[in-house]
């Protein structure tokens, strides 16, 4: 019999759509007899130690950083969810793209001026759009692009695996892949190949026209860098769901720039829904004795 | 010789497409000699009665309603312009509906309180959509709330020409099409048939959830039952483009509603590169004989 332990904030959640699935000799316990544990890993993370029978731990996250923390044991397999966020930051962005082109904003504060406001707006088919990062979120970003009618640039450390990219690029490349975009989207995860990839050079390189988009991680940026290239308007403006420190400081000059959206790090919400079945699919590969599904490498970080 | 002449306000524009073309056998003219006029057909009416060797007019617009004027000839050939729109009004619509979901105006608010808003997105997967009338631009609608996963409902005369669409009704199942919609959605033309066809009774059988938005034309809903659902949020919202009288007048109590969003007819708007092409296919057939493509008929207006 196999001892669950579901350390989540939506817990009970959980714990009925795996119920539900009726897996064989499971059961779910409260307590530090568990051999597989399932959740947030910020909630997991501090419980550790304190579970020495874990074998197995499937991450609610794809981030799983707070795991990774060198005190931390790294005996048992980790393994994260991916494939799920495609379709939700593929709306963050898209809602984002759609509302600067057909100037949202402006025609709001129209309304509230009761004006009729015959501003002709943009549109996204022609525009250009550059992704830093093509996994499974960039695939899906790409085939939204590609469904308004955009042109696809990537940029990966190798992989081309996305039909709907027009481009790809790789290496020192950087300044070619961003001198034409319309759109800069980062959706990389948090590793040491990955930290400030956002810098200065790569803002110099962009159109003054562009709008930079990070619904990814914080750490892929140089928020020093961004924000002088936003106030002194060499791009057109940013979009941000992730920041170095979280939650952002009131103070911090992000809130009050013109040119910024920020949201609060709810680009990629997960449902329960659909991360239970991944767990499911993933106990039933351990007790067959076959390889889990998106097994995390603790040096990699992904 | 064909003779040619352009009344719009892009007709610089135009001009320089359509030149760009080398047509044979066409002079473009600024007299009353043409036989051939391509224009806006607020500008064409009343200028008609003055053009009497007009035997062909190509509208620039979807709508002829100028040209509809039953005082006018009607002994020419006239052609709208059709499936060029499905693209602009597809943005148009999801970037309300993705605006709606994702709480962009709600967290634009957070952002200027400088508030660290983790309130959860909705999502347009799994939610449903209902068309009122499914023709070109209805299929691009439909082809996109598929592409990010919702259910459609299309409502028509009796075509049922898109497999975008999950479910078509005709007829007098409008309450039936209505009581489980998300999103209703009108693009219909203006006619007889249309007319106020978003009624007291259609806005009763939504779900309180729903969000009603036409970038379609004003003639189709009875704006006072709209004006009453909104006021007693028996319905979520609306999302309006077109209206019955434009520009709305400043006093009218659809700008100052917080459940209402309105932008100024610019949904579909069309854009000259879009356009030309159309009439460039329709000469070439109209000197070889041949059937000019999207044909007007008077009596139904479309």
């Amino acid at each position: 019999m196999h001892r669950l332990r579901i350390l989540s904030k939506h817990g009970l959640t959980y714990r009925q759509l795996i119920e539900a699935a009726a897996l064989s000799d499971l059961a779910i316990v409260d307590d530090e007899s568990c051999d597989i544990v399932f959740g947030e890993p910020a909630l997991i993370a501090p419980a550790l130690p304190q579970l020495p029978s874990v074998r197995w731990v499937q991450s609610t996250w794809a981030g799983v950083e707070p795991l990774l923390d060198p005190a931390l044991r790294r005996d048992y397999a980790l393994t994260n969810v991916r494939g799920v966020f495609g379709a939700p930051m593929s709306e963050y962005v898209f809602a984002y793209l759609l509302a600067h082109e057909r100037r949202l904003f402006e025609k709001h504060a129209s309304q509230q001026e009761r004006r009729w406001d015959a501003a002709p707006p943009g549109t996204l088919r022609g525009k250009t759009i550059g992704l830093i990062g093509v996994g499974s979120i960039g695939e899906a970003l790409a085939r939204t692009a590609r469904h308004f009618g955009m042109r696809v640039k990537g940029y990966t450390r190798s992989s081309e695996a996305s039909g709907d990219v027009d481009e790809y690029f790789h290496g020192d490349t950087l300044p070619a892949f961003a001198r034409d975009l319309d759109y800069l989207v980062a959706v990389v995860p948090n590793t040491a190949a990955t930290r400030r990839l956002v810098d200065a050079a790569l803002l110099a390189a962009l159109p003054a026209r562009a709008v930079f988009v990070n619904p990814g991680r914080g750490s892929s940026v140089d928020e020093a860098a961004l924000l002088a290239a936003l106030r002194q308007n060499r791009i057109a403006g940013a979009v941000l769901d992730v920041f170095e420190r979280e939650p952002l400081a009131p103070e911090h000059p992000f809130w009050t720039l013109p040119n910024v959206r920020i949201t609060s790090h709810t680009a990629a919400i997960s449902f329960p829904e659909d991360i239970a079945p991944l767990f499911i699919e993933n106990y039933r590969r351990w007790i067959a004795g076959g390889p889990l599904r998106h097994r995390v490498d603790f040096d990699l970080g992904y």
